[in-house]
């Protein structure tokens, strides 16, 4: 990963295995970031993302391998009990050329990963819902 | 909907039930936004889009019901006859993972809505386009 | 096309006919955008996209025709030997409202086109990778 900051936004470069929820959330503690909204595009050849099914509360995932496009990478950086907390969405394409997506758990960059992130100034916090079964945006502190 | 200004930016948590446009429009006749841009991630249990047919000059739209979760939710606030135009295209994924979208005409919150608003100073106005049959943004005046 | 600068952001509406990647790069030689991120949303009615194969070092790409909504397009401006140099990756959906997408070549905007343009003061280059096969972002300048 290579990085540089310009004014309130960080360009970000990722590498052959760079790993993106990782490699942002080490850009966030070594920049001091406690919010920001991540944007992105790249390619892809690991990833495991997944739909969170509200009667079970609990995420459906899978694993898919093979090159991927990274269509769309779109998310926020926040806070959850002192500690960055990452939470991103993916759209993949495969030669298909047909777009795959959901909440990531983790995605292993092949070609490249080109990520913007806006810097934003302020902390917003998370706290863990009983009632909806994640860990929500609190906006109230 | 719970939201909260940081800079020009705003980051708004949409809750279980939310619409998202009814949402976005609240915000911005509350917050007196003219013109900014819409990113934004979450879930949603309902939601209504389509595509533009040229031909037509109509919207071909479909409703869909179940988990699903918001790949990427983009677009923008402007106006229209002095009323606040929400204009947003949304990237569902269900269960199989794979994506689906279009133009977005609703969206019911099942799990969370996380929006990010670019506040943008200015104002852009919005004309009805006979030739094309729908509302463009009409950037001379 | 027509476009307005407010602030740091370039609000742009691409017409009927529009190629969306040289209008973009028109406007970043008009404006002398050296650095920015592109967001968009609109229609197209012809659009060629792809994968690209880390094995073979080349990209898999094909041509679509009909009504399509941009679900969602997302990348970057920057510059390669001193001109400037836009990359984009694009999220269609058709009237099946399944979506496809893929890094872009080329697409004509049907009904609007409607791009927001983040001015981010400062200039990254690109270099060909041997390794990889690519143009990627040099940080290191």
């Amino acid at each position: 990963m290579e990085y540089r900051r310009f004014g309130d936004k960080y360009i970000v470069r990722l590498e052959r295995g760079d790993e993106i929820i990782e490699s942002i959330k080490k850009l966030a503690i070594e920049e001091k970031i406690r919010l920001g909204r991540v944007t992105g595009i790249g390619a892809v050849n690991r990833a495991k993302f997944g739909l969170f099914k509200m009667e079970e509360k609990e995420y459906y995932s899978k694993e898919f391998e093979g090159d991927m496009e990274i269509i769309n990478l779109s998310g926020n950086i926040s806070e959850m009990n002192g500690e960055v907390y990452i939470h991103l969405h993916i759209a993949l394409g495969d030669d298909s050329l047909r777009v795959i997506g959901g909440h990531l758990n983790y995605a292993y960059i092949s070609a490249t990963g080109e990520i913007i992130i806006d810097l934003i100034e302020g902390r917003v916090d998370r706290k863990y819902s009983d009632e909806i079964g994640i860990n929500l945006l609190d906006l109230n502190k």
